[in-house]
């Protein structure tokens, strides 16, 4: 059963949202899921995020944060207790945080640009996102994961990578991360996806993959 | 003297670099600024940030940090006595850090329309200015400043607009912020620049002013 007032406004196909499940379940909070409709919001999800009405949305005794880079922050300090998000070192956790504002400003948009194009746009977005991911690179040098030996912060604000731009190369047929091109963030998203809380909150293959590859096409059409 | 090794990257005119320094005054860090000419940036801040090559950079004991949000953090982190910025409640920081991120994300960029338009358009951004600043609002309701009694990192993080916008006011001759369209935000920027640090903070008026004067100037006649 889910915590007393624990619910989590989402969608079920959004690495955002998932972020903030990654961040609950490594802390084995449990939570209530409400799916949203993107299209025809809940008046919930309009109540408790008047200002940019944006999922994800996690409501906690009541009292209502958005933004998932701040609410990962939020579960990691208002559940003290278990597994570690943020480093302890007050250095590591401000680098942890700056990787974080990079992840979330360079590689969301450049991995964006390379899910919506084709032709020789396509490969000018692949170039870029391999440029951007090669500097975030730089913070997995001589590590397993960003946060170490397991996963932390860092993991988890770019931990949609693995699981999205693996899928994105699948269905526009293209390679943008490689052993070769990228050898730390290829063997951080294979590490990334062997991780048991990430295995087992990814939505069914099929299912993302449809629903992406049909979010493609209607950008390739838009064009 | 300087605390040992506590070396901040700036440029006297940058609002970014101001935040560093309210942050390290508050806590009565000693620091040694090095003043950066951003044309011809100095080697030695090229070295301590070669991801963003922005100012500002705090170097503390050799160790380099970029961002000044994340530096203001830190700042609070690794000399936690004294002066408290960060609220001490998990939840009221977590909100200060939802804020923060929308000023930085819409503040930010429509101040910058005001400052660099004229004629028709800087009435549209006069106006999309007021609207964001009329959501920041939200979060200084029935309080002197975003962190209450005292200023803490919202402030902190927003601080740059009492001065900047009020110095964009009188240049561009427009209003922006009055006690009639945003009476909270007007009383606050008030507060603000009352405060003691910020007072002995702030660049010379005359020599902010002439810069800003012609920073406006090169920007309408490049249009």
């Amino acid at each position: 059963m889910a915590e007393k007032g624990v619910k989590l406004f989402g969608l079920w196909a959004s690495p955002f949202s998932l972020r903030v499940e990654w961040a609950l379940k490594l802390k084995e909070v449990d939570y209530e899921f409400m799916d949203e409709d993107l299209q025809n919001k809940s008046q919930e999800l309009l109540h408790y995020n008047p200002i940019t009405k944006k999922i994800p949305v996690l409501v906690h005794n009541g009292k209502p944060l958005a933004e998932s880079t701040v609410i990962v922050e939020y579960v990691d300090e208002a559940w003290p207790n278990g597994y570690r998000i943020m480093p302890q070192d007050p250095f590591e956790r401000a680098q942890a945080r700056f990787w974080a504002r990079f992840a979330e400003d360079k590689c969301v948009p450049a991995v964006f640009n390379v899910s919506i194009n084709s032709g020789e746009e396509l490969k000018k977005a692949i170039k870029e996102a391999q440029e951007v991911l090669k500097t975030l690179e730089k913070a997995l040098e001589g590590k397993k994961f960003f946060g170490g030996e397991t996963i932390g912060y860092l993991d988890i604000v770019a931990g949609w990578m693995p699981c999205w731009l693996r899928m994105i190369e699948e269905i526009a047929e293209i390679t943008v991360v490689d052993a070769e091109t990228l050898p730390l963030m290829n063997a951080w998203f294979d590490n990334f996806l062997e991780v048991e809380v990430v295995k087992r909150s990814l939505p069914p293959k099929d299912k993302l993959y449809a629903f992406n590859r049909a979010r493609r096409e209607q950008f390739l059409s838009g064009q």
